[in-house]
């Protein structure tokens, strides 16, 4: 297997990269998650958001109650969005930051810290857990981000 | 123009990574292109949202009632929002995945068909058109990511 | 740390590549502060969105009016939002130009006019500066971001 990527490129036999693969995939995936949920919160609270989606419920004034927020969806969409804002900057910086030469361990424990911090946000928010529960794993995740931002511009630095 | 590009890196000369390039950049531009459909709505239907952006049809209670949401602005924008939503992970997985040595064959086939369900989510979005027509156009980009995270994963795998 | 760098990948040792990583970190950094400036109204104008954060200013009905929304909380959540609508592309395609063999100083233009128009960007959204302040330094990253999508196709066109 080696062999056979070796030819394509050499990236991704660094293992400070395939570490950020392997954790750049989960976070994204984990944020592709959050599409579900808020169906699944729309189809069971049936609240929706565009007409056409409310068509199978009958016609006229019985569909257009449908169309309505609900407390949950708007929960889960609030989540999706701080997934948006917190991970965007995460890949982007991240891939920089593998790309400067970072010890391994020191790579691991940025992306580990970071993922682990960004599930604990989502539980946080779900559920949701008191605050500080999930004003915290945000400024965790947040934290290392800058942590890795610092990096790439004392390495790369070229105005 | 081969030979003044391998001096600066040898990726762009990799067909795959060429062809996630190619569907990077269209996807990226189509997303572009919800801001100009918002902004056309928002003049044409003389919908908006900051104050300073009314300044220009008077001043006053004149002005004010231009400040309202109207549905087909309100229509585009979570167009806008669900690409965000759906191509920052395709934009993100597909660099790893076309790092991680696929066959040119089946990058093709997964670049084209999200590039082109997206494209139909977009005028099912618009139009709109009657369900499935988004919801499907929408799932099956998603599992074209979904399909592209496995192969980096397998590939990658470093937690 | 040349030496070092040149270890792990040779990437980072390209000019072009390193403009790229220092403006892309900082364009980044810039949208990532937007969560603050958020954080720092909501608190001060005492507006949340979610129940469990208003937990500490009491219980019941005395904790209840300060789940509403203010003008400068969304006025800076506009401005995020715009933010990620146009730096996403701007990261994801400027990944691509950089590798797409630019001249150094042909790359240096583009990314220090947009990562200025950002800024300026949010100066113009924020204080607020009145229109075409606003509208103009929008039009001016969204055309640097599609002069290099431009490039991008023209060097990789694989379809």
């Amino acid at each position: 297997r080696r062999g056979e990527m070796a030819k394509s490129t050499q990236l991704i036999d660094n293992e400070v990269f395939r570490a950020y693969a392997t954790y750049t995939a989960i976070v994204l995936l984990k944020m592709m998650l959050m599409s579900l949920i808020t169906a699944y919160f729309r189809i069971t609270r049936k609240a929706f958001v565009n007409p056409e989606d409310t068509a199978s419920f009958g016609k006229g004034e019985s569909a257009k109650k449908y169309l309505r927020t609900d407390p949950d969806v708007e929960r889960v969409r609030r989540g999706h969005l701080n997934d948006l804002e917190n991970i965007v900057p995460f890949v982007g910086i991240g891939l920089l930051y593998a790309l400067s030469g970072p010890e391994l361990s020191t790579a691991l424990l940025h992306f580990r810290i970071f993922t682990g911090a960004r599930i604990l946000h989502t539980f946080a928010y779900l559920i949701p857990l008191p605050q500080p529960g999930r004003g915290l794993s945000w400024a965790v995740g947040y934290s290392v981000t800058f942590s890795m931002a610092y990096k790439v511009l004392k390495t790369a630095w070229l105005l």
